[in-house]
């Protein structure tokens, strides 16, 4: 018997049928003899049909009112699963966020969790009930709802998992588990067994969109060790945690390529301390995320500044760049035609000859890069966007991804 | 200024352009001055949506989920009418059951309300803020979630007016107030300008439909005057109190017809003490509500018990008893071709005739009397369900009811 957290996302409850088929996966879980708290996300659509209300009476709508619409999503989810399970015998209760416990700060649209106070629901599930929770939604200390943001029912899964001790956690997408890259551009891409917190911290990070970084951050802060696996078939998915096993002998465990980067260049300006400080305080303070930063000092005193930024906001870069380049000089330039290309493994760090892998593998297919920046398990490089999957294939062989898995 | 508690009910709040006209509707009461809790039922349809996807996923949903699922119909109404309210610069803000301190006891699907600890919400009111609260749910100790059944969101309007000290407490539904009768079958029907708690509920319970009887005790109870009106429309509605003008004179208020009973005869039974007791007690186990009850002795010592049930529990009822006249001897028969008439009047009280008025009435009219009941303030009988009509606006006439209003 293991006590065991599942989530399942907004796609495997789309509907009623597959209501129908979450409910009678946990009841197989259930009559293995686990213990099953399972956190459900909102049918996949409803949250964007609220949004379309919402912006038909208001065309602000404010972040505390879009909590309380928002969380009748996952409400509606937990109920109806609940039901789906006594309708095959099975005893279940739901929670909404605030049922279970779930405290949250006040910050609305993007609430951290401070505690849980799990006292209700583990009493249930020690009773013998499977417990069903609201996913993405909290409660502050006012009693107000509030909700976790984008990747939140993840997260509600991780620290419930945290809190009651789980044994094991999974967390059901549409997707298998983790690849050394992805399959529709790399034919012999393995699935990985496991992979540790670091290496899918930066693999979430780089696109490959199996979850957003703040669970897994969470999972790693709490060790909490969670499985990634699909809720349409019975395939063993990918195991994430600290450890993994032959970690040392593993250089690489993934190739992620991001295609929604664009690459802004500063041209021409004074190469004097205080320069870089005046762009990036001006992009902090518009909010724009600012990636992979090269400086070059030219000749005649004069700097390039070259850095990248989500394609979606290279205007609002453009347009808030503007002003202080009038008053600092120089001028700007932006490429939305590139793609960021990373290969991550915590192997690397204990090893050289990584980046000259990577490198030569790139030059022997004819890519150019552009850009390189490295952290202690990434090498990342921004390279033409149409030879982006080319130069997927050329690092996966380079370093024998295809043994993997 | 005064301080007033408004509800506008799932017809009100329809659509997306009904909560915009809601709003405008606050607004300008606002403007004049006036603090507001205004309570909302979910949009006309979503509770049958949710119940239809409820019985897909389980044929006999549990009640405490159908709370959890069902909560969340004016858990959407109260955020989009605050924000609606935004969008037209009026500060506002929601309140679910719970959030209000609506705390009921544990029975799930037909809570009654206990307390209401209101401090919160009367906080955010006397800082100027429109207070949106959700109707028909509240929470119990344990924070579970419960509803009011059916007339909920009025109970919660008028409990709350209770609560806060309202000055004024106005039901806005899709009828322009109490009328002497319905206006559709009576031409020359008048809408009452005020009327009392006990006429209301005689009126309520007898088919006027316009309130369920459960809100309108609350009131009596409590002392909460209430104006019903349209929110499609400004005219002034009919004000319900506990003392009304010109009681006195006025001997019948209404005439109310209910076509949705039937006549069930028990014949042939035993003329001795418990006879009668058992078939009631087997109706009462069954949970079948009996109304108008009749018994004739006959010769031979048996007796002949008449009276009436609602239409969708004729065949419940025979079944039911067809044990027990097994056991007692007897026999049923049931006639749906039945209507109800009543009048109704707290001045009747005061004044003999009523009945002689009324029988002659009907007489001149050529409609026979199957049944009479009488209770201090109505006299109902049963009569053809054809000739109900006919019988409304013969006894409209003959107490001068197109004089009242």
């Amino acid at each position: 018997m293991a006590r065991i957290v599942q989530k399942y996302g907004g796609t495997s409850v789309g509907d009623v049928d597959r209501i129908k088929n979450v409910a009678a996966r946990i009841k197989a879980n259930r009559d293995a003899g686990n213990e099953l708290v399972v956190v459900v996300s909102a049918r996949a659509g409803v949250t964007n049909e609220l949004i379309a209300r919402a912006k038909a009476v208001c065309a602000m709508p404010s972040e505390r009112e879009m909590d309380q619409l928002l969380s009748i999503g996952e409400q509606e989810t937990i109920a109806l699963t609940a039901m789906a399970l006594h309708g095959i015998g099975v005893e279940a209760v739901s929670y909404t966020g605030a049922q279970a416990g779930i405290f949250t700060d006040t910050v609305h649209t993007k609430a951290k969790i401070k505690t849980i106070n799990a006292k209700p629901l583990i009493k249930d599930l020690e009773a013998g009930k499977v417990i069903i929770v609201a996913g993405f939604q909290g409660i502050n200390d006012d009693g107000q709802i509030t909700t976790l943001g984008r990747g939140g029912s993840d997260l509600t899964a991780i620290a419930l998992a945290a809190a009651i001790h789980a044994d094991k956690c999974e967390i059901y997408t549409d997707v298998d588990g983790v690849y050394t890259a992805d399959p529709r551009v790399v034919k012999d891409a393995k699935k990985l067994q496991e992979i540790s917190y670091d290496e899918m911290l930066e693999l979430a990070s780089l696109g490959s969109k199996v979850m957003q970084t703040r669970s897994v951050e969470f999972a790693s802060k709490y060790n909490v060790v969670f499985e990634v696996r699909s809720s349409f078939n019975n395939n063993p998915g990918t195991i994430v945690k600290q450890e993994v096993a032959y970690m040392e002998k593993v250089v690489v465990r993934g190739v992620a390529v991001d295609k929604d980067q664009a690459k802004v260049v500063v041209s021409n300006i004074a190469d004097k301390p205080g320069t870089a400080a005046k762009v990036f305080r001006a992009l902090a303070e518009a909010n724009i995320n600012v990636d992979m930063i090269v400086q070059n000092v030219g000749k005649d005193g004069v700097a390039n500044l070259t850095f990248t930024v989500p394609q979606t906001e290279t205007l609002k870069a453009e347009q808030t760049l503007a002003p202080v380049l009038k008053a600092i000089g120089g001028s700007v330039t932006l490429d939305d035609k590139i793609a960021k290309l990373s290969v991550v493994g915590v192997g690397m760090r204990t090893h050289s000859g990584v980046a000259s892998t990577l490198f030569s593998a790139l030059a022997d297919a004819g890519i150019n890069l552009e850009l390189i920046s490295t952290s202690e398990i990434k090498i990342s490089v921004v390279i033409a966007k149409d030879k982006a999957d080319d130069a997927a294939r050329a690092a996966h062989k380079a370093f024998q991804l295809d043994q993997l898995g």
